[in-house]
């Protein structure tokens, strides 16, 4: 399609860029940002501009915060000796979402998946690991989707750390194999985490 | 649901203003954004900027254009005694797309719609008036949506222009009743502009 402006296509060309947002979605974006007072636009640039430029990782789990340690790991109310391990940051605002989990988060990331190119090395094990050898974590509970991949990565955070004092437990599988956990309902999440199990029981070697 | 950053917060509001997204979509975005390199969000925010503060309006027919005047207007091989009243921008670029229309536009910014508070003076009426008095104008075309607005307009406009000297058609009834300009497919379009007819004969008076 011509577009009658550049700036029109510049911004039709940006915003299709979004996941899910093709172009007739990113025009009618357009559309409704020129139809809008300016201020509109300008609030949405700022706040775009600014997320990106001072959201923080937190130095401990690596979850997304306005401070070099994040809320939940400030947290003294909190059980600093249990650690979720999940692969983003949208797994731990669902989980914190249930309000049934007073520990702490590690945020890989991702999960390895060799047909995405992601290896172990891509993602925080390796600063779990240390996590675990510097901290005193007596348990990790693994929150992973129940996936090949988050399996795989389930696997070999087991191999890595189980020769180290740490406990390790999985969620239970009251998530249906194959979903992702940010889409899980909050009772049968809730519930998972309450009934994890050990490592063995879940993976069943 | 709680936010683990403010400037998360902030972008998330601000993208789950556009029409279409909730919070879900904009916190894929916003993670979008994060994920990638820092030039995407940077190109996106200065995209909306610049379109917000740059486009302009075309001084002749209210068509968005980077120029006083649009590319349409200025192009000397279309028909000026020809104009195409359509609804918005949107109705200009889905009419071009159908490349069988050769003359030039009038766009009115909407419809008269008493329920959402529009009327006549509201929208670009007394503009297309004056330029019918202005300029050497044998016909105007009214491709307005085929809703009970859009005909509301159409009967106003007509009312309106009737004592002067120019041709008043309607695009043919190809476009299915209660659809949309935008959304019609290319040859029923084309169609419709072809086969116009005298305004009375579309309303049957």
């Amino acid at each position: 399609m011509n577009y009658p402006s550049i700036h029109l296509e510049n911004v039709i060309n940006e915003f299709s860029k979004l996941p899910g947002v093709g172009n007739r979605t990113a025009l009618r974006f357009a559309l409704y940002l020129l139809d809008e007072d300016e201020r509109t636009s300008e609030q949405l640039a700022e706040s775009i501009r600014k997320m990106r430029s001072e959201i923080k990782l937190c130095k401990h789990c690596f979850s997304v915060s306005d401070t070099e340690e994040c809320e939940v790991c400030r947290d003294t109310h909190r059980n600093h000796s249990l650690v979720c391990v999940v692969e983003n940051i949208r797994d731990v605002m669902a989980i914190e979402n249930t309000n049934s989990y007073n520990g702490v988060y590690h945020v890989l990331g991702g999960v390895i998946s060799p047909v995405d190119g992601i290896g172990a090395g891509d993602i925080k094990i390796k600063e779990l690991v240390e996590r675990i050898a510097k901290e005193d974590i007596e348990e990790i509970i693994l929150a992973l989707p129940t996936t090949m991949e988050g399996d795989t990565t389930c696997f070999y955070i087991n191999k890595m750390v189980k020769d180290m004092d740490v406990k390790v437990s999985a969620i239970a599988r009251g998530v249906s194999i194959g979903d992702n956990i940010e889409y899980t309902d909050e009772v049968t999440l809730s519930r998972s985490i309450l009934n994890r199990l050990p490592f063995d029981k879940i993976y069943g070697r």
